[in-house]
């Protein structure tokens, strides 16, 4: 096969099979990828089939968090891109519309986004993108180092949003991946050690190693925080992290799960409380490999499995079969180098 | 009676007595107080002897919402300040802790504020208020007008930390006294005309003839909004605001009513909506009273009726009673001009 | 002729000349130019051949401050466009560098300027431009009215960069096209009526009649302003407009015309005054036309002069003969309707 | 002597002589001095017996940046702060004019502020002030470290008010104290790696042993810059420091020495630059004491002498005898622990 892709046909149906070789048109370079990690929004489309509206009709290359190597170059691209180590940024809006030209191109309607209906993903040995969202990884990063500045946007997205700043009190519900990475963003922002919440012990242990402070989800926290970054999509994480709060708080919803959650009036109004929505992000892959790179932010820990391209469902499910698990990464190009 | 008073015992228990006149401390300023609106809060205390937390022990003076001429001052104010007309700022902080030092001192745990139990409100022949909190109105308000200044700094914070400006599009729910001036603040700030919806059609009819837009509560709105300003208290205002929002909308929670509202988290999320919760206001006075001043807000046909001293608990019902009611107006020292 | 147009060859060398009709590529519009303004920097090139670093080597059509209706439109364009009067944005950036994706495209290095050395402008019978970049005008609105959306712009920029906001004291110095718009954009805003100063009495009476309060440039401001709008280009406006701030005052250097300026470091430093550079403007072409269409900024009584195609070098020499003038439009398409 | 202290008379006139113990007023603490660090301020008092305005009439206790246990508390403070280690934050503001009220204090007009004349300062036995300007130090801080506070305090102020942020790319001219203090700050606010720029080959071997990149001043500078902290005070290298910013590039103005210093326009508006003055500090003291704690910023490796109170004329001269010299701290209670 020239570009072995998984590609999932609906519900507990993935099928590795070769797709054409992608010709990167103008502005665009073709990346050869080396790591795709998998994100709870590929295991719900595994599971699923569909997110709410956004539905698997057809079959569709799956995966979004990924990096590899350049190899060719459309019209327009500085061909000394080839050979270059990039993430690869999964959403490329239309820079048209007024969210686009606002700059916040994450809200952009127009989006074109890996592995979100009908639009292909990134687990595949050869995808063509846009080379604005082929960002340049710094020396010494390696391939998965690269991938993983799609979630750690993700935590610096939703620090942007709630105005993470130096010397703020964060706490966070959910030590899943987003919350470990969103944890080690805010301290690279200033902010004192963070708190993060879970009900796994190995998560909360991983939390630990990550240098953050923990607590077991459901204990009463007796210290008061400036932000909330909401990790786990739990009901009612949401609730005990805004008791929380101090006067003046502000929180970022990340995690999905509940359809609805349900505010208190006079804690919002009388705290003066600010609840934003975060959804993907902008902007933030630069900031995102520069904190990999520097070390502020430790991504290898929260890396548990790898797979081969072949085993892509494997790493779909194995957060379901190993409670051991956090971030699954597949190995798209060459066997995985550790496990 | 020196200092006749209006005095909540408890539930339907107002009683018109005399108070000891008030001494102004150092930096205070005693003023002859002229008018004092009723807020939806002082009825509340009226019909229920308190609202959540806050309970009426022992009797206290009602109302918040003042203006009057200053005609005493304590040590280290200006004796030129004599015969000024005032607007009283109702809540004193204690300039002391973190919140006030900040410059968010509507948020600061010791603040001393008319009429929330223990602590006396202002329908009084004479009131002492720290100097500061004394703003001078300017030339050719009358005194009913200055008191407005409470209820439009509530529409300016709500406006403030829904951050709107020149050219939103900005949808209020709820037409009573604080949706309607803070439509009327809104525009003052740049806003579209701003639309505004309640079931009553003598609401409505008021929002026009203050030149906003208008729509009966619960109609579907064809149009898209960037700012909710949630005035009416109802969740179903709320819940059907936010889906007339665009993408990164804003919302401010104003109106009182519901102890809790559900949020559609993947309308928040997808949106990237925020919300947030609105106590008082802070730094609100000057430009309250400079946006009476010029017209920009009409506060005068926002006043419905007019009562004297001895009829503040006629005041306090007319809500219930007269269906055209929106804000009632006690007059402390003299008949009312106009009723 | 079929597409007449107002070539620069050089100092003081305007040609009238028939340009092909240029085919609107993809995603564009073609636009059949009604009205278009003469702005400072297109005298500066009649007079000096270059502006700094830009010199007009080969003949370049001139003029940016552009309004017509669309006649034509290219592939990705609803066709329902045409016949639409539109304002065009004469800058389009590339909306791929980091300028562009962070919402700042007015700083893209790549931006594609009208009448900016070697990119031709708008005088002209008919123009292509990106679909996005041609401005939809509200109902009513005249071809000349809304080819001011770009002054107006400059003005609601250099309001933004110096976050004017409700209740602000506002100075302007110089009374210029730009000043009397930015004048009135900063009213709109909830600013204080804004004081305007300049040498002109012509220019002052000019402010006056548009409801701005004036004073004589040079005069001694006896009054205290948070913002200062540098429009005049004057070095002694802005030692002696910042002067006359309040601590943590604001300004914008938004005037051409001295190389440098000296600044007083300890004012500077002991009020912590800022001062911004303004550089042409970003999304703020659909608040330009809202607010000349809502009448907040009146655009009309700042033109002049009107000329038509045939007479461009007129319009750029008015300024030198007529000391009664403001702005001059050119009709490039018809015959103008009032002079 | 019950309470020692260093009294300045004039230029080159620093008595050490006996002052009353002060009492501690009502919500204040008595504080029982150990550190007083030596500022620049404070050594030009001693030069010139005046800074601009603010002229040494009477003798004036000399020093602003002090620590210290507290001894005694005023009516209404805690008694259990008694033993408490401090930093006492020199600037008392008024908490009542429109400064005070919205946040921005170090701008209040009546603010007492310690060794600024007719204020006494701290370079003293004993001092009283009011209780929530003195911060209580975090477990395991030493007195000088506390005393530390109040230049990181500035450091923070700048990067605030320059807006630094996670991945700003940070220059720092000067590499005095507040240079070396301002750079490790942009580090701990995720700032890249700051380059601090100097004349003294000792400053930036200092300047790199606290791990920040250097560059001998007035080399140029190959790469580009978001932000540029000017901590010198020469005019060269405000000049030279800007041009090395990027587009939309802040600057804070810190150093104080050149009475005015040249803009270039075209620069300042072709990249829209904004500059923005620096005066003292606002809510900084509970972060800058956090970050010396956390080891973020290293404050001790920029001291670099040590003396006994009775040697205060020595610590003011320190920086003109000895080229090696950054921060020169006073022990007012005690012999230095190590010199």
């Amino acid at each position: 096969m020239l570009n072995p892709s998984a590609v999932l046909y609906g519900p507990h149906d993935v099928r590795i099979e070769d797709r054409p070789v992608p010709k990167p048109a103008p502005n665009q370079v073709l990346v050869e990828i080396a790591a795709v990690g998998i994100c709870g929004s590929d295991v719900h489309y595994y599971e699923h089939g569909r997110i709410g509206g956004y539905v698997v009709h057809d079959p569709m290359i799956i995966g979004h968090e990924s990096a590899g190597t350049v190899v060719d170059v459309g019209d327009g691209v500085d061909r000394n891109r080839i050979g270059e180590l990039v993430a690869l940024e999964p959403g490329v809006p239309c820079r048209t519309c007024t969210q686009c030209l606002w700059g916040r191109y994450n809200l952009c309607p127009r989006v074109v986004f890996f592995a979100t209906p009908p639009v292909d993903g990134s687990i595949s040995h050869y995808v063509a993108i846009e080379a604005a969202f082929a960002h340049s990884a710094p020396s010494g990063l390696t391939a998965e180092e690269a991938a993983m500045a799609e979630p750690v946007s993700v935590g610096i997205w939703a620090a942007r949003k709630s105005a993470v700043t130096a010397g703020d009190r964060v706490l966070i519900t959910g030590a899943g991946p987003i919350g470990l990475l969103a944890g080690q963003v805010a301290r690279a922002l200033g902010a004192d050690t963070p708190l993060i919440t879970d009900v796994s012990d190995f998560r909360l242990a991983r939390a630990r190693d990550l240098g953050l402070r923990t607590a077991l989800a459901g204990t009463l926290l007796e210290e008061e925080f400036d932000v909330l970054l909401e990790c786990s999509g739990a009901a009612a994480a949401l609730t005990g992290g805004m008791r929380a709060l101090a006067p003046a708080g502000r929180v970022a919803l990340v995690g999905m799960g509940a359809d609805t959650v349900t505010l208190d009036v006079a804690l919002v109004q009388g705290r003066e409380l600010s609840v934003t929505g975060v959804f993907r992000y902008a902007n933030t892959y630069p900031l995102a490999l520069q904190l990999i790179s520097s070390g502020a932010v430790n991504v290898t820990d929260v890396i548990t499995h790898r797979f081969a391209l072949q085993d892509t469902e494997r790493a779909l499910t194995i957060g379901q079969t190993d409670r051991s698990s956090l971030k699954a990464m597949v190995y798209t190009a060459t066997a995985p180098s550790r496990s």
